[in-house]
């Protein structure tokens, strides 16, 4: 649809000020693949809405001013235009802020690390893209996974930054589930939704709903796609046997919505073949999220979308490859 | 000697079938770099061997399960025919039906698993092998190490999947030794033939004289390579004081042997200045099998050929080296 | 400055054990980036200094042995003559010989894992050089890093070489200060300096003016960048409450320096935006460095150059950048 209300591109050609918040509004809008201002627009509705549900309206001013930080150190670093322009530097900034301040605890230390972060993420989104660019790969939201986990891990040994939401660690232990949890329909329903949310750390239906949105306005393949992998990814978990809050927390499921958006909508032409192809890589993210859950249990930080990145590199690197 | 019998290609050329079971056997010879129908026939027949002396034959069920899947797998992903006809896409599959069964208890999920981890183990193979041909290196057994450590990682969070087998977790702690062992004579060859059988994780010196059957039926070159790398990795690790039921269990000696044979024969024309190049890199794959053992501790999964990838592309990277 | 004794150049021309020997006295300069014989020297009267003071010989002579060793093993290899003669294939050497004895007590195995570290040292270079060449990066001290993890991972599996000062293992626990800390004046000089010379894992205050003066000898700008990056840390640690005894004894330090004479002089032309960049690479290996120290705490090894090297490469790959 790539519906924008008309005059918005003149608006923003004749603005700075306007082109400034373009930017950034797509720059949100990248984080689910959506060159769209309005898309961003909706997205922020839903971290706004996700955050002042749960208590905590600092994570979306954490979000929003790493954004910000983001697009201006883009500028200064005199990045290529068209890809500025594109929101192609802003989307690992938002996540960097959006992760900090969900998992440290507020104070003035805690602005300076997500300026700070989001400010490397812009360095680390040109180095990854350069790398990237020998096979053609995009950087996906690496840049973000790596300084997060960087910025993270260092708090463990800064008195200054405490991490109060971070996970607590331990050796790597067998799973065994408390008793048979039958998955009823709305918990599926929740399960599902919450895995939309999650991509942005949050754990809100109506959030999830507002992602959706945002999506199918510029694209309602991506929209399904996400339900979609949202779907499969909740399907997988169960069968396996994973943890029932997981699950229904959508913590296993982000990182899938994110593969079967890429492999399904965004880097594949749909198809039934793509589809098949895209849903493996969606049940694979499922076991590798699970994978990087454990492996970094004796380090006490989370995931995040590190299991995205990686199945869907691996999947997009094939020359032959369903499509 | 390269001997097969006379008639065979003609045999696979006409028939769909035979054309099946070649590159399905020459997928299994290919683990140690064999492409060679015979040599697969007997690594097979080694794994049947020292499945059922162990009392496991699931594992042999798993292997060919796994070698089936990731052929067909290749074949529905139009791969380039002549690597697929070459068994290159089925190595990896192979070795992870054999871990997967090895390590984790039979059930109707284990199969599942093996299924899954064989089809991704094609996708892996064509994502390493596009990012290696930027250098010219082979991708060796890395998609088989990242997709098995994946897997095995993500059931301690499924209670559908147990790992009966998996090692325990723990902090790294320094290792002693509880007293002077001696290697005799016995036990060195027990040792050096068990380093060869578990490259296929089998601990059977009778499947070992297989396996040097099946690399001598195509190059003697690779058999003696083989047992030269085993011998020198047991008596490396003997020398730095490792744990002996290490050494004659072929825990330690396995990756090595693959460094030999990749190194020695393979990759590089035999001949003095090469030896002492293999040489040197089997013994630092002996401490790399050792520093993977450590470095996985606290994630309470195996090494597997993790070492030999790493020193081996290490070893083969370098432009200015013995050859 | 480039300051060389007159007619040093024809000595080594004339006489292949002068040549040697300024081989060898580059790869030492070349730790931080000076192609000079004389800077080698003074640093390796630092060395000296350093090792005496602290009652640790060994470490002399482990650095010495393994830059030899090195020297020759690349002569072996029929490196690049112009590479070799510049001192690039000894400085991953000899800092794998002053790690190995500084963590590693001495005995016979401890000399033959550094010759062994040594060698393996170069063909690592190799293959590090070879991929960076891609994207035109340096290899750092990548090879370094890379070689000796894995030999002190791997003496927790060796009863023959104990590992006497390495840290002790623990799964990861928020950091919490004592008390309040001042950083007083001399502290904060001490800090400084042992950043410094620390760089060659030397906590001394002399090693490091001798140090200071050797990159003088070669590069004004070098040592001011190091002075730099080093006062820049000690802010940066201190700020974010990072514990007192790690920044006083110049351990969060040392991989920040190193990130500041790369990134502000020897990659870069010295101005004021590549100043600000620097800065920014400085303090995020401030941060690198603590992550390293607290995700290796499970496996009980130093972080070594690990976050140098990341940050750097992460600093200089984007093309677009401040320059």
């Amino acid at each position: 649809m790539k519906s924008l209300p008309a005059g918005w591109e003149s608006l923003c050609a004749a603005s700075r000020v306007m082109r400034f918040i373009d930017i950034n509004l797509r720059g949100v809008g990248q984080v689910m693949f959506q060159d769209n201002p309005l898309s961003g627009a909706l997205f922020i509705a839903a971290i706004a809405w996700g955050s002042f549900a749960a208590g905590v309206p600092q994570v979306l001013f954490g979000g929003l001013l790493a954004v910000v930080t983001a697009t201006l150190t883009a500028q200064w670093l005199r990045v290529e235009p068209k890809s500025l322009r594109a929101g192609l530097y802003g989307f690992n900034g938002v996540l960097v802020g959006l992760a900090l301040a969900t998992f440290i605890a507020p104070g003035p230390l805690l602005w300076v690390y997500v300026v700070l972060g989001a400010a490397v993420s812009v360095v680390a989104m040109e180095a990854t893209a350069r790398v990237c660019k020998s096979w053609d790969m995009p950087a996906l939201t690496f840049p973000f996974v790596l300084v997060t986990w960087l910025l993270l891990l260092a708090t463990y040994g800064f008195a200054g930054l405490s991490g109060t939401a971070l996970p607590t660690a331990g050796v790597v232990e067998p799973f065994t589930s408390m008793a048979a949890t039958r998955l009823d329909a709305s918990l599926f329903v929740q399960a599902t939704l919450l895995s939309i949310s999650q991509v942005f750390l949050k754990g809100s239906a109506i959030a999830a709903l507002l992602f959706l949105a945002g999506l199918a306005v510029n694209s309602i393949a991506a929209a399904v796609a996400a339900a979609a992998g949202a779907i499969v990814a909740v399907i997988t978990a169960h069968a396996l046997g994973a943890e029932s809050d997981l699950i229904t927390g959508g913590l296993l499921g982000f990182s899938p919505v994110l593969t079967a958006v890429a492999l399904g909508t965004v880097f594949n032409q749909p198809g039934l073949r793509v589809a098949i192809y895209a849903a493996l890589g969606t049940v694979f993210t499922v076991v590798a999220q699970s994978a990087f859950n454990v492996a970094l249990t004796p380090l006490a930080i989370p995931a995040l979308t590190g299991p995205f990145v990686l199945v869907t590199w691996m999947f997009l690197l094939p020359q032959s490859r369903a499509r």
